[in-house]
């Protein structure tokens, strides 16, 4: 998360302050999420990506703090202990979990938070941070699109491709549990849709905290 | 309301059958709520305008059934001991209402359905169809706008734009009733701002009633 080089939005002269919110994408693999996040975050000033800590060692290449918040375990059991983490899990041998300091402090400096999560993290941040949580779950237009887009290499086999419907199919069970779903049948459409979804979010009464003191001004 | 002309938007092919929304449009007069509302159902063919009931007889040029639907006293006195109006108020001698058949076969349909109505019909609304209703509050960007447009003839005495300027700050008052906030301090992006909020709501999952079957089919 870096709001630091952009005065906050919340301060800018003429708005009415707010405060942000954290817009959850959670998809199986093969839906379009991740194409859908990226160009969210390129066509919005405002929004920012959660940055995930791990325990994992950094790969060639990551930046610490940009890519993820590299941590070693006791750290990152301190902060689970501490409760300054939104959301936690295992994977292999591994901790990943999403801070809470740095999101609260983008969310009350008026910034939007993106998170890239599965429905397990979702869960959990719903649990933590429910008036600030907007998720959005997205679905494959078809079966068929789904296995095309999961069959990547021609050279997996069939068994491979089954384990991995079958694996979309447990995700995509837990679609009743998100605010809003979008079918990603064409990715420029999806991408609207999320972003109209973004628009009206902000446009909620409850986040324009400055509401009050505008009004009264305008009522004299 | 006229959606007799297309299919219902629930039944069209390939399209997951969902429940209409109820989309309620207030202001204070002065604040660009007709204009908004104009555009809005201009680029919408799945949005159609409530049609209201009402005892005072037609003026010319006006069709019953497109502008009003225009009853006796004592047809409009059983609509409401019935329960077949979703609101009423009287304004003056006479009675206007919102039948509400005409919006639950819409919703049904899948079609949405835009209200132009003020503070007090919208919480009748609120306690007669809560879970499809939308509503939105359009402010004026400022006092000096609002007095501008107020102002609309030159030769209107101050004593005149104080009293209109006195009623738009009582209806002010009730913002906090209303889901969603408007400053129109542009048209354009006001309109925008309203087609977000009603793009970002038809995919809420609740109103998407077809989804359960969707998701089925995907699974296999």
């Amino acid at each position: 998360m870096s709001p630091q080089a952009t005065p906050a939005p919340s301060r800018r002269p003429g708005r009415i302050q707010r405060r942000g919110l954290m817009l959850v994408l959670s998809s199986p693999s093969g839906a379009g999420k991740t194409t859908i996040a990226r160009a969210l975050l390129d066509g919005d000033r405002n929004l920012v990506m959660s940055v995930s800590a791990t325990t994992r060692p950094p790969r060639p290449g990551e930046v610490p703090g940009r890519d993820y918040h590299f941590l070693g375990h006791a750290e990152f059991e301190a902060m689970i202990r501490d409760g300054q983490l939104l959301e936690h899990a295992r994977v292999f041998d591994n901790m990943y979990g999403t801070p809470r300091q740095p999101v609260e402090e983008a969310l009350v400096g008026g910034w939007d938070v993106l998170f890239d999560i599965d429905w397990q993290g979702t869960q959990q941040l719903r649990q933590n941070a429910r008036a600030d949580l907007v998720s959005i779950f997205i679905l494959p237009p078809s079966v068929a699109e789904l296995e095309q887009r999961l069959r990547s290499r021609a050279q997996d086999s069939d068994e491979v491709v089954r384990k991995r419907m079958a694996k979309a199919g447990d995700e995509m069970s837990h679609w009743p549990e998100y605010d809003y779903i979008v079918v990603n049948s064409d990715i420029g459409a999806s991408v609207e849709a999320v972003q109209s979804i973004l628009a009206a979010e902000r446009l909620k009464r409850e986040r324009q905290i400055g509401l009050a003191d505008f009004v009264n001004d305008l009522r004299g």
